[in-house]
């Protein structure tokens, strides 16, 4: 029985184990236990003060990533394993596709132009306010250092968001399809932002003009990913799954639905948008009638199938994100003024935004607090802009950086309370 | 949107990205995407030719694995690939466990006599067989060659048989559950071997006599971690449930359930066992009764929600172990005859071994088709006598090696058609 794990290709690899199986998986499957285990606990301790069950998986996450800080170092294993990670990140692609398949293409449309609006006015006036904050506390910096931090407060990280509003049951409200929409939006402008600012401050250190004409294709490249596979999408899914109801196989429905959600994940990210991004389209796009063959036939509709696979794997992203908070970066010198502007401009850039959704009786207030959680790329920004430098000046230093890390967990933190208040405020 | 897969911790890691995502997940869920899709292809055709689902996948990878030898190189990264490695780790622990859950502990204690001499006379009868045969052909080589074939001819890998019996739907029969317990007890069995085999050699290297005490200390600590696992989990396992059941957090009984699973697979690693082990013990130990509050609560039974799971990370297993089949072993030069007559022996070998079970009406010659299937230890055990010397000599020369893996790779794709054969010959 020892026999499975069969590995012909790579047989060197295993001889150096001795005795036993010292299997590789073996790290992992017990830190996926603690994980799960301990998310079920944080979701418990949330619920009984009376907030969404993520607020206490990544809090849980925070508390095993920071007892370090007591000096048990039983937890760092976990918060840096590379597999981990990996299973966190297809955990957040299934927790898009889940969401996705919960809309309709059409649902999306008929808020598109609210969610444009918001995705806009969130881009711009973070970014506006990020840059005078910066002058004003760094006016010893050069401009270039105001321009990057603004581009940081732009880019809104969903997860979170997409969590809170299944937790509370709310992701198939015209608000939640607006900050939804509004995201991935705002995933295209990101893009277009950071191609634009890595341009000028390239240009700025050469000397020379920026390139218009690469900034031009990357936003033509996002756009047509998105408009090509929701269009080519809807044309396919029918199809695909016409030709899926043929095969004499078991599980069908669910092999072909994480297919398309998977290819087009890295279809996104081929075209330099976030994998996520694929996964909500193509659950946007596979709709019941799509696959109502395959359905009869097992019993089940996309969406029970994936709920396990959901269940199993998106706490281990959101566990692992708390892990990650380094708590340490609150206390790091002189970054606590500029980390509270930024928060504070985070905030308000946000709410700003919500006012431009469109139309009667939304819930103007809760679309902007969707929108508050920055993440990622915020810190891809910021990670970039330490490596740049302008006439030897580093664009970002240490200092700049841990407060956007700051405003980076504090942005995470508060949105699941808030969202959660601010949802339920008019009952 | 970008903004999810935070990284406070590894920030450094994704500077050097450039500008879009880079997501590491991308290439990961595209190979996914095709592996899922594919053993769908595979299955279809499988059962076409009225054969187990598991056979096409494994053929489906075969093909996708050594379309390299047409000078396409598009399918290796995947073979190769360490995280597609881990999935299909953690599939195969999935599969055993969803097994474990059709059967009960006292289930399979009523196998438990047939189980024990089906595996000891699985393991001595082509141990004994491998012994001479390599005598045999090899003269010229040392005694110490002949022991070591032999053993690599010893361990079942059972993971084919547990599909195959998924897949025709007998795993409750009780030829599945004699199958399943010998191979449990091979594996304690092939752990012991291995010890054995290794201290021999190396008192033959040094020219002192065997250590027979470390040679107990393992035996003792696999049977305390089969013992004590079997029956502190049954004493244990209601009472998590119970304190699971106050939680108020939805999808507990996953959680719970899968982190028992990933606990004992984690231990048995650890005792030296395969994690296999560990999960099969899970999912024997495991069982409805003792989890009554949350099924009722969540409406769903562990089998349930397990099998989603299974349908997206066990194609991978068996996708990948074809995908590792390197076609190019059968070539190798001077193989074929000691090949051929390993995969001989391993075949009556286990065929023996089948006559061990006691019981009226029981189907023998399937019971021994069941346990045929050879993989990792086999391919472990040779890797480590590559590696050992006796008096300068190597004791597994690469010809050996190949032979060993051509061993392995017949008697794997031989089970399910000749299994799926003997179990439906009686009708």
């Amino acid at each position: 029985m020892l026999a499975l794990t069969f590995a012909i290709a790579t047989v060197p690899a295993l001889a150096s184990e001795g005795s036993g199986h010292g299997d590789p998986a073996a790290p992992v499957v017990l830190a996926l236990a603690v994980i799960l285990v301990a998310a079920k606990f944080g979701g418990d301790l949330a619920t009984r003060i009376k907030q969404p069950a993520v607020l206490g998986e990544l809090l849980v996450g925070v508390v095993l990533g920071n007892v370090s800080l007591l000096g048990l170092q039983l937890f760092e294993p976990i918060a840096n394993n590379q597999f981990l990670d990996m299973f966190s990140r297809v955990g957040v692609i299934i927790l898009l596709f889940e969401v996705g398949l919960e809309s309709t293409v059409s649902q999306m449309m008929k808020v598109g132009v609210s969610a444009l609006l918001v995705a806009t006015v969130g881009v711009v006036t973070p970014f506006a306010l990020g840059y005078f904050t910066t002058r004003a506390l760094l006016p010893a910096h050069s401009v270039y250092v105001a321009i990057f931090v603004g581009a940081t407060l732009t880019a809104t990280s969903v997860g979170i968001t997409a969590r809170v509003l299944k937790d509370l049951e709310k992701s198939q409200t015209p608000e939640a399809r607006i900050v939804l929409g509004a995201a991935v939006i705002d995933d295209v402008m990101g893009l277009v932002i950071l191609a634009v600012v890595i341009g000028i401050i390239g240009a700025a250190d050469r000397g020379t003009e920026l390139q218009i004409s690469e900034v031009v294709i990357t936003l033509v490249k996002a756009l047509g990913f998105l408009v090509g596979s929701l269009v080519l999408g809807v044309w396919l899914s029918p199809r695909m799954f016409k030709i899926a109801s043929r095969l004499r196989a078991n599980a069908v429905l669910l092999a072909f639905g994480l297919g398309f959600c998977f290819a087009l994940a890295w279809l996104a990210d081929f075209i330099g948008l976030a994998p996520i991004v694929g996964a909500f389209a193509a659950g946007l796009i596979l709709e019941d009638v799509h696959y109502k063959d395959l359905k009869d036939k097992e019993d089940h509709t996309l969406e029970e199938l994936v709920k396990p696979i959901s269940y199993f794997l998106v706490p281990v992203f959101f566990v692992l994100m708390g892990m990650r908070t380094d708590l340490k970066s609150f206390a790091a010198p002189g970054v606590l003024t500029l980390a509270t502007a930024l928060v504070v401009m985070a905030i308000i850039g946000k709410l700003v935004a919500g006012l431009g959704a469109v139309g009667k009786g939304l819930d103007r207030l809760s679309i902007g607090v969707g929108m508050i959680p920055r993440g990622e790329v915020g810190l891809i920004f910021a990670s970039i802009g330490m490596q740049l430098t302008v006439k030897g000046e580093k664009v970002v230093d240490q200092q700049i950086f841990s407060a956007v890390v700051v405003m980076v967990i504090v942005t995470t933190m508060i949105t699941p309370p808030v969202l959660k208040w601010t949802l339920n405020r008019r009952r």
